[in-house]
């Protein structure tokens, strides 16, 4: 049994804290997550959990006790845990978790698979939250492009509740997505706001690659020249657009469930 | 002309400050936004701007500046904007507006109206950005029940993007909206995950009422017993769930373009 750890300077609290950066988690390979779910998750889903880390007078559930016997687990005393936590009322258990990142080249295709590929997109939470409607809506993957923002921030780790787990986490430069698209047959869906077909109105073959651009800019026409089928969902009010995530969900489903009911 | 406040202890500027707590937004009926799109929204949509503040070095844009000829306006330092501002690069311009919030006995229904009803939803965020949604696919208002988050709170007026000036916001409680929503004719569509159709399989008389349990509990029992159906989105994944701003859309976006399609 390790000794329990009382002191915010002990080296492994540090480097928990420093992995809040990307700099130290790519230098790493390794984000930090908190929470039952999450951590549940991953010993679940078969993630490389290279430490737990646990409070004895937070973590109060036996499940949370039992996955202290499945990866290697030290105890910090509350206060150090609370310095560590980002919660208001932190739970007790957090890791340090191996980051899994598949190039595209290497990326597996069915028959009916579907990718959502994010074009240089901002927002930690519009991504979690866009991986875990992935994983729900049973999709293949995540295809980050360009200048994305990092799947393993915590917020974006904590929006996916535990789906960052689950899903293909894929990196790709522009140039060899559109590539990979035509070689292995994806028809590919790009949105616009301009000159595009109603969503609803048109079917999606398989396999298939959703294309969704940035919160600011969407995407650029030269990708967007790429695409099979530009689509757009209609815009009645007066603010006139979605949020990336929501407006994902929504072409998402409309692409998984079509063959379904159609 | 008012004199530019250089003093973070000026009235107006500790008013604003203590207009991020609820408490005081309650007490006032006044909420601040930031940004120069929600200003742009707020005077275009005909809310009450009791004030605008902005500063000289940081508003740039000429359509910023006539903004100002619109209502009172009163110019901040630098330093004090910054103060005041919850951007990391805020753009000089913010107001003092308006609740506008109405009672149920008040709002208005038409034929093909759609409202969503959300019930003791907590997050500002997704509250913010359902009224996006609402305002994005037409739809006619939200109405929140119970003990739901502040519509007025920075993140949700953030997230709504201008939204939260066009959209109905309507208070009231469970009892009150059932009843309200049976006088009225409303097709009542609640969600469950359990013993539900599939939400693609149905179709939704109109005028409706879609409603949304809170991010963790869902609907309770008694609640879910008075609608008239009860959908579900399929969950194909592991972590099983979807994000409440994202299953809203998809289930809003099905219900006000059935119609259309269909």
């Amino acid at each position: 049994m390790r000794p329990m750890i009382s002191s915010t300077k002990n080296p492994l609290v540090k480097r928990i804290r420093r992995l809040k950066q990307k700099k130290y988690r790519l230098q790493e390979g390794v984000f930090f997550v908190e929470g039952l779910r999450v951590v549940a998750t991953a010993l679940e889903m078969g993630a490389e959990v290279e430490q737990i880390v646990w409070c004895d007078d937070l973590l109060v559930s036996d499940f949370g006790r039992s996955l202290l016997l499945q990866a290697p687990a030290t105890e910090l005393s509350a206060s150090v845990f609370q310095a560590i936590s980002e919660r208001d009322q932190p739970v007790g258990i957090g890791a340090i978790v191996k980051m899994r990142v598949t190039a595209i080249s290497e990326q597996s295709i069915g028959e009916q698979s579907v990718f959502v590929a994010l074009y240089e997109i901002s927002d930690p939470g519009n991504l979690g939250t866009i991986i875990r409607t992935v994983d729900a809506a049973g999709a293949d993957g995540v295809i980050l492009v360009g200048n994305t923002v990092d799947p393993f921030h915590p917020s974006a780790v904590k929006a996916s509740m535990g789906a960052v787990f689950n899903v293909a986490i894929v990196e790709s430069s522009a140039e060899n997505l559109l590539n990979w698209s035509k070689e292995n047959g994806l028809s590919i869906v790009a949105t616009s706001a301009k000159g595009s077909a109603d969503y609803r109105a048109i079917s999606y073959p398989k396999p298939a690659l959703l294309l969704m651009g940035s919160e600011r800019e969407g995407l650029p026409s030269h990708i967007l020249q790429q695409a099979d089928q530009a689509v757009a969902i209609p815009m009645r009010g007066t603010a006139s657009s979605l949020n990336l995530a929501v407006a994902t969900g929504i072409l998402l489903y409309q692409m998984t469930t079509t063959s379904v009911v159609d």
